[in-house]
């Protein structure tokens, strides 16, 4: 018995034969572990231990090829070694408690995003704070050094698989580089791929030779190849989250003309201009959409695009009136909308004062059995849906402040400052466009 | 009396001249007032109201020319129009609760980061988060429409002012754009100008012409200039804060020699492959320090660079030994360590678990009498100081989290992933080696 639980010395002294078997031993000892689980009748192996191909010179060993051979004669499949192992939301569907976990250190919000990495630390530590994410985790694989599993393999199960919409890649090497690019061309007018492509630089190579003892291609090669291939590339980690977040949502722009709302001058300006340098177009609105506008906004608002409301506090233009009329305008295929949300619960604490309280005279536009956010973030994710026209909410508030996570209870997609989600949204719309051009292609 | 405050009906009604007057009516009125406030002899006004010369065509009106005027006669000197304000912290410096504010929503810490912004947001609404923020503010001016004082006075008070150490600057215009660049080149040699210019773009302009009526000028020209004047341009406003956070610890590196220690292969590489894209060198190790290092690490560390202790326990070597190593080396310039750091606190936590707490057998590092950051990160900071190192961290928990918030108090620099960090220090090594060269000039 260890830490409480039945155990054997060997797993051929185990009654049953084990479904799977995740090893983390001394490297030296791996090959006789797959022999004993080859002999049992074990498939399946998770082989976390390192200390194989990573280690070079005086270290070098031959156990890879060893435990290749034993795996190949007994029909065993496995992943890793130096990995992290794996992380399944949906092992049991039916039981939303349930996931097979050997990778992240805290219970993951189910969903539809899935993993295949080269990286431990993609597949797993980035979801140390899943607080911060409004981001489902369906599958996520720690590949390691790929002495088997590789991340072709990971595509060709992700392909059918119904609970994967949106796959997510962090690659050092390819070693079958061309049934990736094929696979990848199969499942990007369907799915969604994002990957973060390491090499390139010589500190990478470097640095990529001790993590998977792989030798990492020419970063100018595979950006041509991803890009044919549709996939969207990143390099940057929290643009990897974002887009997962975002495309899980499956609401796909019809082009890249950015509507953008406002109630502050500079940041409608720092998003005009950030969006134009990332490939949007940044449309100005035709004289006739203004003047439809000039009904949900104040005298001193400007509304050519960006749409400066210029503080005003009228909750019910600002989220649904005003986005509502800029969707059926045919004029804007997204929008982004900053503003200081959840004002109106920052004016009653102000109230709480005493000598501010006694001169109250804030319109209530609020009806009292309905909470703000259902009665206006709700109807706009309709819209959105309805409209097919993605919108990004930003809150300069922290992610975690009660009006920001009411926002998010209603599934909106939320940031906190305009970099992001400029960023974000010119990768949506190019995705978009290619999976546009594709089915255009095809009719 | 008006919200419990005694109130007059005019300004020549209050018994005292005011050392300020803040406005905040109908533009129609302003003229007006500001004639009354140079009849009472008020030299210092804020006017807060919009409607000015952001408005145009049939709303277009001649109230700014006005107010000029008459502030001229009376020599008043003014913010605004069409701003927010403004915030000092060090109204009163030896009251460490004091702070003159009509423009920020929650108090902020003091420090020495001062703003002048076209921008309200960027003077004001970026800081509705100051815990997600370890910066302190000087002084933040919001400017609106610059009818009397604009950016070029602002950088004349901050170049002097003993409480200002780092600039932060957001420009739609500069009307004085040789006194501008004359004024940058005398304070960036000893005061880092970190600035947001937007401009360039069609929608930026644009948007600029509605915001502050007035014309952004050619995006080309101004990078040019400001590089030439020393200024750290960022398009970011995460990088904005980042570095203004970064240079107020006044750690300047004498290089662009970039040293990475992780204990996990994937963001190593990421690191190391984004931070030679963004202008850093991450130079191999030599085999003298690589066996130098040896002692702190191991078996299956890599020492190359980046330095990859592989999951190692031992938080004395992570936190001290190494880094101290690489500082005294000379091989590097400034250092980037992603770690899980905290994992003992984390392990505590799962001590508590009866079935795993009595298997126990972790070795206890810490000492009992000192908690662990003071332990660890703080002589971690006064090496970087000794030996102008600069060294951010990165943990992948939440930055509010336990640990992190520990290893903020000690005045560590912590981010939570790693492209930020990458960046800003690559942004922080160019304005060193500005600032380098500048001095040696000078000898």
């Amino acid at each position: 018995s260890v830490m409480g639980f039945k155990a054997y010395k060997t797993i051929s002294d185990v009654p049953e034969t084990p479904d799977l078997v995740i090893v983390i031993l001394p490297p030296k000892i791996v090959p006789q572990i797959f022999q004993e689980c080859g002999e049992k009748g074990v498939k399946r192996i998770v082989l976390i231990s390192g200390g194989f191909r990573e280690l070079t010179g005086d270290r070098k060993n031959t156990l890879r090829e060893e435990i290749q051979k034993i795996a190949e004669k007994f029909g065993i499949r496995f992943i890793g070694p130096n990995c992290l192992g794996i992380y399944n939301s949906w092992i049991y569907p039916e039981d939303e408690t349930s996931a097979l976990n050997t990778a992240i250190w805290e219970k993951q919000q189910r969903g539809y995003f899935s993993i295949a990495s080269q990286s431990g630390t993609l597949a797993s530590h980035i979801f140390f704070d899943p607080d911060n994410l409004d981001l489902g985790i369906s599958r996520s694989l720690s590949l390691g050094n790929e002495a088997d599993i590789d991340i072709v393999d990971c595509l060709e199960y992700y392909k059918e698989d119904d609970k994967t919409k949106v796959i997510g890649l962090y690659i050092e090497e390819l070693k079958r580089a061309k049934d990736f690019l094929r696979l990848a061309k199969e499942i990007t007018p369907r799915k969604p791929i994002i990957a973060i492509y390491v090499g390139g630089s010589q500190a990478a190579q470097r640095a990529v030779k001790s993590h998977t003892g792989s030798l990492a291609g020419n970063a100018k090669i595979y950006d041509a190849a991803f890009k044919e291939a549709g996939v969207i590339k990143t390099e940057l980690v929290l643009e990897f989250l974002d887009l997962a977040r975002v495309l899980t949502t499956e609401i796909y722009p019809k082009g890249n003309r950015l509507g953008i709302i406002t109630n502050s001058g500079g940041p409608g300006v720092m998003i005009a201009n950030h969006a134009e340098k990332q490939g949007l177009v940044v449309p100005k609105l035709s004289e006739e959409l203004q003047n439809q506008l000039k009904e949900y906004v104040i005298p001193t608002a400007s509304l050519k695009n960006p749409i400066d409301t210029t503080f005003d506090m009228n909750f019910q233009n600002y989220y649904i009136n005003i986005p509502k009329t800029l969707m059926q305008s045919g004029e804007i295929d997204a929008i982004m909308m900053y503003g200081v949300f959840g004002f109106q619960d920052v004016l009653k604490n102000l109230l709480k004062h005493e000598r501010v309280a006694k001169y109250e005279n804030f319109p209530d536009q609020v009806k009292k059995d309905l909470p703000l956010e259902k009665m206006l973030v709700s109807p706009l994710l309709k819209l959105s849906k309805k409209y097919s026209i993605p919108v990004f909410l930003i809150n300069p508030q922290n992610y975690n402040s009660p009006w920001s996570k009411k926002i998010r209870s209603t599934g909106a997609i939320l940031f906190q400052y305009w970099d992001r989600p400029v960023r974000c949204m010119a990768k949506l719309c190019d995705y978009s466009q290619y999976k546009k051009k594709l089915s255009e292609k095809i009719k």
